[in-house]
Formats: structure tokens, C-alpha cells, sequence
């Protein structure tokens, strides 16, 4: 298998993990601790695929370490496998939860005065935890990437 | 280059994007159509990414039928590699817009009684238009995997 820039078990791989857990975490309190984000089910979506991609993202931090520790290789079929599904159930999960609280959140600030008129909605940081959501998804989806292509051309 | 299932060329490629350009089309029709759309932005957004995904399909359906009709073979590196870049893009903004859409439609149905209330919004329509776009965009993932498949391992 080839030695690519984030593959699993190398420095830069433990880098884009701890990178995406940093984001999803960020992205899971702003939201958790906005007022009023139970209104939109699309945020509460959010919350639960922000600690899905944190526990998933976590786990596998882990594993680098291990490895790095260790200097074990991780480049064997099953592992690889099984870190394509994961990484890509997970980011694909992760892109739905912050396009659809995008979705949400662009209608209540920009195409109605919702925000404006109802003070108990916390509308600036819904927009901080989407935003944090969609650079923790592109985080995950370099890895995703990287690992497709380690199982594609092994 | 492998032969898969789906690939350019190949009768189950044509089918493949024959169904990406007709459940596009008809995610486009219903939306477009429906009164009250342009009231969200995600629903325009869904229109502008419903129309790109139709004009890309339908180029590579007419490819398709071109390769099948004169026998060539498009299992060549700069083909898959337009194939791929394109088919990544168009399949992540068709996502984005399907969910960003999905996340407002559930916000009007069911997190509040706005579509109850205000009888101009055609809230079953904007729900089968998303319906659509999810089914669109699940062909071209299938067809996108393919491609960047073929392409890591030639």
C-alpha cells in the first residue's frame, strides 16, 4: 500500500483527526449551549452527528498514537476497510447534519426576520456551530479521501 | 483499467445516468413549479444544483450512448479523471442542496405550523421536489464511486 500524506498511523493522519475532533466538539457546544435550538430538528441532527464524528474521529487519534508509539503499521486490508465505511457513514452524515442546519439557519437570519423578532434564539451561534461543523466535514473528508484511495489502489 | 458495474461505457453506466438526469429533472420540475419556493434560499439553491447535475448527466449519457453505438472505449486516464473531478463535484453540491432543502422542509412541516398557517406554501410539493434530489443524488454517488475507484487503481 502507498505512503500517502494522512494515511492511518502517520503524523498527519493524527493531525487531521485531532483537528476533526477539535471541530466537532467546538461545533457540538456552540450548538448545545445556543437558546433555542431545540426548535429545529435539523439542529438537534447536528448535535447528534457532531458526537457520532467526535467519538468515530477520537477513537481513531487513538489508534495513531498507538501506532506511532508502537510503530505498528496500519496498512492492512481489514483495517483499511474498515476505516473507508467509518470515515465515509460518518462524513457523509456529517455533511447532511451541516448542510441541513445551513439550510435552516440561512432561512431564519436572511429570508424571514424570525431572528430579529424572537430574541430567545441565539442566531449567531447557530451560524458559529455550522461553520465549525463544515471545516471539522472537510477535515474528515481529506481522510476519507486518502483512505479510499489506500484501499482502491492496494 | 477494471470493468465495473457503472462504468463509462458500459450499458450499466447509461442506465445509471439515465436515472441521475430523470430524477433530477423531476426534482427540478416539482420544485420549480411549486408555489412559494423562492422564499428560501436552500429551495433556489436546490434549483440551481438540480439543473447543474441534469446538464452533466445528460453530457455524460450522450457520451455514454456515443461509446456504446461506435464500440469505443473511454477506460482511458484523462477521461476518468474529468469523470471523477466532476462527478465529486457535482455530487457533493447535490447532497449539500438536498439537505439543505430537506432541513428547511422539516423546519415548515413538522418543527413548526407554518405550512398550516400560510396556505400559498406548496409544502408537499417542496417534500416530493427533496425526495427526488435524494434519489438523484444516491445514483451519482454510486456512479462517483465507481469512477474514483477506477481511477485509484489503474
Amino acid at each position: 500500500m502507498k505512503d500517502l500524506f494522512g494515511s492511518p498511523g502517520k503524523v498527519s493522519g493524527l493531525v487531521l483527526r485531532i483537528g476533526q475532533c477539535l471541530f466537532a466538539a467546538a461545533s457540538l457546544g456552540v450548538m448545545a449551549s445556543a437558546s433555542g435550538f431545540s426548535t429545529a430538528t435539523a439542529f438537534c441532527y447536528l448535535i447528534a452527528s457532531m458526537g457520532l464524528q467526535l467519538l468515530w474521529s477520537f477513537g481513531l487519534a487513538c489508534l495513531d498514537v498507538h501506532a506511532l508509539r508502537l510503530k505498528r503499521d496500519l496498512h492492512n486490508h481489514i483495517f483499511v476497510s474498515l476505516f473507508v465505511v467509518g470515515d465515509w457513514v460518518t462524513a457523509t452524515l456529517s455533511l447532511a447534519a451541516a448542510c441541513s442546519s445551513a439550510g435552516v439557519v440561512v432561512l431564519l437570519i436572511r429570508d424571514t426576520n424570525v431572528c430579529r423578532v424572537d430574541s430567545k434564539l441565539n442566531c449567531d451561534m447557530f451560524l458559529i456551530s455550522v461553520v465549525f461543523a463544515f471545516v471539522s466535514w472537510f477535515l474528515l473528508s481529506i481522510s476519507s479521501y486518502v483512505m479510499f484511495w489506500l484501499a482502491a489502489s492496494a
